[in-house]
């Protein structure tokens, strides 16, 4: 496909262009716009902030001083042992390193210069071997959003909505030169708008996220992930930028590593509320059956992809059940789930069985199975770690959810070196192009810990917006 | 980076530029040909064939009169579900149902068209559920290889080698129109030999293999295979051509998924001689020992990936042991092995010891407890299946090899479409350009089960020789 070589006439001019506007582009644009540089930010979307906003809002820093507060010792050395772990050792080890070594000082950065205030607890999320997972006080990413736009305004900069990225464009020196854009775009229309070029003196930093409802992108990589999968994301979460990028040459990584949350109900849209009955009460306490035969099919502890692909095996929704007992010794509140009918109560099993069509004498002896294991202390069908308050499933009434895996972070996109250049199939940086967050791939590897993606758009967003000013 | 878009003065002119001279590319070629088509076929290195000729000939095929004379029970439908199961689920159906539905085909066309003979036996590799793999008879790719230069010679074709390709030119209505190749080329220097531009008035064929051998690429797709990883293919193979076609708007797909042979020998070159006492025998009737804590630490027979994986963990070569019972119950011969000092005899424990420097306390109970789990019948460490005719570790003398995973196989490449079209950044068709083989991605998945790589270049070079001609 062709690249614009000749010297386009330019609109306007500025000195870093930055496409998105979620926590990496604003992070990138604040630090370009600290460094001196004039700065536009261009968000496709009427709002600001993309699948930021909707994010849990929890950053993962290491060797941080409320850790030594609260006794926890912790090193960025151990952060990216977890991480490394996690991605199962395919994550480029540099750009892991930067992520931990910068990742205290990125939510410092946040308190100190942005004004972003936390829950005093410390949590320790599924993978990272202490606790350091730091939550924004409105459990949500929006609160470090609502800061950055605060800090951008002090700057005099403002994002400008509704500017579809369409190319890239080159100079005759293969140097990333400007962006030609739509002003007005109207989501989804892609003709919508008026076409206009903007000049980067300096770089154009991409920062515009992944691409979990990119039907056609996703499943190219995994098949699997048809239409009939969800998301956890905003519908806005495709990859047009990404492929852009690919077209004029950045090197693909990671691209078929795409997370789904086992613990996604079908019955409600985006993230929702099931999850954490699904987490917290029927995969700890409780049992994951397959409808069709009415047994247990994986570890309900075992990691994200594990239990993903098994459900997506049985190839229908399955079912988390769990007890009275369970969600008492959970201390989690079912309220809301049971308004809205995420979760189902029953009063016997043969109510379940009727209500998902599992059949009756095998959903029977499964329970029977598993509380013998409970009453042992070992799960004798799947080797689950049997945690220290569990009780057989016997205490009325039951719990029930459907669970169908929605796509939740794309861990691939361009591969980026330790100053967020992105790189081209050779392997050099492209010049003047850098990007920051769900766009990059190979910093997570097989397997994105929770609480790493703000900590990834933080650093590399920060790193992007210094070195584009330079 | 640039696209050539002005019309290149040609030096030449054909129907079809095949790029490689492995199964693939020779399969397009006498397909093309045979339709009627001029075909120039080029091959960088000196000699032809690529790495195609030290495979080991080995063709899985379903449903094949062979197998029915067998009383075998086969479909393309089982072989589908098997190479699904083995590619995790992220093989693309179609790519796969093509491939089995046009198997038994395939193998039948290099017998009575191209006259290949093969062994009597009908094998069963690990994870076909039937008996479905067919040997050449010399169990090399080469006999296959040998008899497509035939065809072409009968064809009036011949191979060019020494040419490489250095750029595919596309035409001002984004059509793929021929080659910027380099006569007289001398590997591996990359500016060697003469520039000259073939156009290809009806298609290029891409045949490249993959990229086993090529450090960057695989190193920015999984950072632990450094230099230090060796490698089964030739040296040769390399992702000069997979670039290329990247920078052209090709979709990549599944670059990350690289396979590794854990039953490889650092201490021989290429795919070598002690994977047979690996795989045959150290696996199935003895143990893997890490040496620095002298215990085992996986499945034996785990899948390739799992045991890699575990090896490269570990971060250092690790011990396969057999005693003389294990020998004799493979029923294989170890007197090559032993001559080329791969495998290594010891009379005693302690000696296993002292050479490959392990522990010896534990390593006497690490034999103990495997010893133990094999008169029990039951494996008490990692459930390894305990074959039916497995005698405990005691029966003099004991051989041991070091293991260090090669690489072996890149699943990942350009995507295809069913008509072996390469498909574009936004899934559609790039006009005029076809690929078929190892630089192609998407069929195997996550894992390409043994023997289906050569089904793969035959069914898919075939299918691109027959349209690239149309």
């Amino acid at each position: 496909m062709p690249v614009e070589q000749t010297a386009p006439r330019w609109d306007e001019e500025t000195d870093v262009v930055v496409i998105g506007s979620g926590l990496a582009g604003l992070a990138a644009a604040i630090e370009a716009g600290a460094a001196g540089s004039s700065v536009v930010i261009l968000e496709k979307m009427k709002g600001f902030g993309g699948n930021s906003t909707i994010s849990d809002g929890v950053v993962a820093a290491a060797g941080t001083p409320m850790q030594a507060e609260s006794n926890i010792v912790d090193t960025p050395r151990r952060m990216y042992d977890d991480m490394l772990k996690a991605g199962l050792g395919l994550n480029q080890p540099e750009l892991v390193r930067i992520l931990t070594e910068q990742s205290s000082e990125a939510l410092q950065w946040t308190i100190d210069v942005l004004g972003v205030k936390y829950r005093d607890r410390i949590d320790q999320f599924g993978g990272h071997s202490v606790p350091r997972c730091f939550t924004t006080h409105n459990h949500s990413g929006s609160a470090i959003i609502k800061q950055q736009l605060h800090k951008l305004k002090e700057q005099g900069m403002k994002i400008r909505t509704r500017v579809l990225l369409k190319k890239i464009l080159m100079n005759n020196r293969n140097r990333v030169s400007g962006v030609l854009v739509q002003e007005g775009y109207q989501y989804p229309e892609s003709e919508s708008g008026v076409e206009k070029r903007i000049k980067a003196r300096k770089a154009v930093v991409l920062a515009t996220g992944g691409f979990a409802n990119d039907i056609a992108l996703r499943t190219s990589q995994d098949p699997r992930l048809t239409r009939e999968i969800g998301s956890t994301n905003k519908f806005s979460t495709t990859g047009e930028a990404l492929r852009e990028a690919l077209r004029i040459g950045a090197m693909p990584v990671h691209l078929s590593w795409i997370q789904l949350g086992p613990w996604a109900c079908p019955d409600e849209k985006g993230y929702g509320i099931g999850p954490d009955f699904a987490s917290y009460i029927a995969f700890p306490y409780g049992i994951l059956v397959n409808p069709q035969t009415g047994r247990r099919f994986v570890n309900e502890l075992g990691d994200r992809k594990m239990r993903a692909d098994a459900i997506l095996q049985v190839g229908q929704p399955c079912i988390g059940l769990a007890d009275e007992a369970g969600v008492r010794a959970s201390g989690k509140s079912i309220a809301r789930c049971l308004k809205k009918g995420i979760v189902k109560k029953f009063d016997t099993l043969e109510e379940i069985a009727e209500v998902y069509q599992i059949p009756i004498p095998s959903l029977k002896k499964t329970v029977e199975t598993f509380n013998m294991g409970v009453d042992r202390g070992r799960d004798p069908e799947f080797d689950k770690p049997v945690v220290s308050n569990a009780t057989p499933l016997k205490h009325l009434p039951y719990y029930g959810i459907r669970l169908w895996p929605k796509v939740h972070h794309t861990m691939g996109g361009v591969l980026i070196n330790t100053r967020a250049q992105v790189l081209d199939l050779s392997h050099e940086p492209i010049d003047g192009f850098y990007a920051a967050g769900e766009v990059t791939g190979g910093i997570h590897g097989a397997c994105r810990l929770g609480s790493c993606a703000i900590t990834d758009c933080l650093v590399f967003g920060r790193i992007a917006g210094r070195n584009s000013a330079s």
